[in-house]
């Protein structure tokens, strides 16, 4: 069979919303320059000056995962895979006891007992209760089973709303900068206008921040008193890093200032992806639907119901995220041992990274309260952005670039994502392994001390 | 928190595609009279004259999952969700030898040997190059690793290619009616026009037929001459009943009259949630690309990078599927066991409900050759069709109301899917358990015998 192509299909007979997207997840030369100097070191590991590319992306653009342990967590989904286990005498040496208490919990919510089969189109039931139950305990606040729509992880969901919010460019989201590449992608694709606002830097996610619950409340008031529906990305409300802050869900910001479901439109994302656990692979994830009037939520309902249902294993997942052991469970020393190793190693990486950036001549860098980026400004010399723009090149892009050709770095341009004009700005992540964060510090402040002289006029 | 809606969000300032859709996923009157009678039932038993609801839809309509064994695939599962378990010396107590072996060589295929982290986001590239090898010995040509996309079941690819295709109305999309709601949803989201064709009843599946190998040549030399890309969904490939037809792919078939990938543009679309496994849950799933342009191929991978990855699990799932057990692996004897009970299991209930349709006055149904259902059709007598004008409701949803009262079966209207004009039909599958069919059979029998009496001119 011949490779080709039949004659029928051009680019220009697709969905022009579908060309017109940015290629993000390629986060364009700066990845896939990174990608080619990989497969070189691969297939000659002495040619660069370095022994491997390290990506300071998110995990979904480096396909470098988290090694997560989660024992108790891989417990009960192994035993949810194979119930036949559960039969067995040697479980008992291999598993812990509330791992098998809660896996025999969990395949008594599913009808037969096997997660084989497709689940009601918002998920199991009895996993969906388990959730709505953390959620409430949470916040203090009612949660009900019937507002949680289970998902494969929380861009699923991300989309189904969008898709359902979105009629044409006549409609338009409030979404802040720099952005994530799945809100505006799913803005792009759907046709609606992006109505952006600038982060200030010291303040908001994605620049690493967490939101005070006094700037919380601005934003609900905002909502209620516009008639905007509230999308609340909350998949770090496990990432934090300071004892200063706290997670605090916009549902339960609302209720403090007295607001409830007749006063604001609130859906709120999380998933398996993030927290300590950082389970990407596994595509669990929820929605909670609030304050949506029934004849809307009908339409929530058919949008979710366009698929068959979410990933079970997913499911239960996430359901074990909202209810992890307790206090007195044979896991729990265990799990807190973890969860705590894991949270204070990310604090680490993050403080050592921030520190670095901000050592650092003509860079500064927020402190990291939360979730998994930094986005450090640079300012960059006026030669440095005048070569930039002789190569057709964003100058952060530009820097980018040379920092992976010199050291095997990679981080993303903050271009991508949005920035105040004249500001120049990457994203990286907290999340390599703790070990390698010094030779990549020391690479980083070699390559940059090196690139500003260059550039000095 | 009060329950209520805020002011802001109407059906009217929602996506009108949508909310166009019709609400298949309820099937409609049926399906929710169905799932409230399930209530009553549970709430209290007595009331209505049976004991239970029974479910003759698509699994996922019904909520109910088939209870699957594949205990290799699923020893394979439990071992990469927790593979500390490969450690341990009680493991090869509890575990086949092969599986044990499959999982070592699947872990060692993942980067950091962990199902934790994102994949790349058209799947583990390993698990991708032993699902090409799988379809080049099916089909007797070569298939590639860079052509396959692991997707969350095959109702995301099927988005995915129609979210890439379809610019507006102007681009319509033959499609065989009776159709599955997922293509004819896809349609409508996408504001494509719908180009019917009916199927003769003898002749295609989703009236449980086999395509034959002269069907589907004149089906390739259509779409190489009309330049049309060929979307086939090939789920069932391994649900054959008979042994007068096997399962060939469009692939194979227009290799087999010359035409390569420069004649025609393909989509092979395959799940894990059919076959003898029917691991629905899983949502595993992928699409085989092949005969695009390298430009659009990169259309394809930025819609398929629109969401992080699939869920590893089910993209492992589908590994085994496409490469299970062979002669001389521990697990061969069991599973071959298990696969030829439930094909033939599933074969004998097809038997027993087309003879029992075909018996009845009024009544007749094809002999099922594959897939997992029937739609036979039932000439309604003249009065039946008043009576069910005169309450508003369509002839076939009379009919399927009126059986679900009476017995508690609960089937599709064939004017769900569309069918000829002035022919009524309903849609089951032949999944039940092959215990319960004698007594469905005779609740239907007496029930279409005292409906035809009812309704006798």
């Amino acid at each position: 069979m011949l490779r080709g192509a039949a004659r029928a299909l051009t680019v220009g007979s697709l969905n022009p919303k579908v060309v017109a997207l940015a290629d993000h997840h390629l986060a364009g030369r700066v990845a896939r320059r990174a990608q080619s100097m990989q497969e070189d070191l691969e297939s000659n590991p002495a040619s660069p000056p370095f022994q491997r590319v390290d990506y300071l992306l998110q995990p979904q653009q480096s396909a470098v995962p988290r090694a997560a342990a989660n024992k108790f967590f891989r417990e009960v989904l192994a035993l949810c895979e194979y119930p036949h286990l559960l039969d067995r005498s040697q479980t008992s040496f291999l598993f812990s006891s509330d791992a098998i208490a809660r896996a025999q919990d969990i395949l008594g919510l599913i009808p037969g007992r096997s997660t084989g089969g497709y689940s009601h189109c918002q998920g199991i039931e009895g996993l969906r209760d388990a959730i709505a139950d953390g959620i409430a305990s949470r916040d203090g606040l009612p949660s009900y089973a019937d507002d949680i729509f289970l998902t494969d992880g929380a861009a699923a969901p991300v989309h189904m709303m969008m898709h359902l919010l979105i009629r044409d460019k006549e409609d338009g989201i409030l979404c802040p900068i720099p952005s994530h590449s799945l809100y505006t992608d799913s803005m792009v694709l759907r046709g609606a206008t992006l109505v952006p606002y600038y982060l200030d830097e010291s303040k908001g996610n994605p620049t690493g921040q967490v939101l005070s619950e006094e700037n919380q409340c601005e934003i609900v008031e905002l909502c209620k008193n516009e008639g905007l529906v509230l999308l609340a990305d909350e998949v770090y409300q496990e990432n934090i890093y300071t004892d200063q802050k706290k997670f605090n869900s916009f549902k339960k910001v609302a209720g403090s200032i007295g607001h409830g479901e007749g006063d604001i439109s609130l859906v709120s994302f999380h998933s398996v992806s993030n927290g300590y656990y950082g389970e990407c692979g596994r595509r669990g994830g929820y929605m909670e639907v609030t304050g949506f009037s029934s004849e809307v939520r009908k339409e929530v309902y058919k949008v979710a119901s366009l698929s068959p249902c979410s990933n079970i294993s997913g499911q239960i997942l996430m359901s074990l995220v909202m209810n992890p052991p307790k206090v007195g469970d044979e896991s729990y020393t265990s799990y807190r041992a973890e969860r705590d190793g894991i949270l204070s190693s990310l604090s680490r990486c993050a403080e050592a990274m921030v520190s670095t950036f901000n050592s650092l001549e003509g860079m500064s860098c927020s402190k990291a309260e939360g979730a998994i980026s930094l986005f450090p400004s640079v300012r960059l010399p006026p030669q440095a952005i005048s070569a930039a723009e002789a190569m057709n090149t964003e100058p952060d892009a530009f820097y980018a670039l040379r920092l992976l050709e010199s050291t095997g770095i990679v981080v993303v341009p903050g271009s991508v994502f949005g920035q105040v004009p004249g500001t120049w700005h990457f994203k990286c992540t907290i999340l390599p392994q703790e070990e390698k964060i010094p030779l990549i510090i020391s690479r980083f402040k070699a390559f940059h001390e090196a690139f500003m002289e260059e550039f000095r006029s």
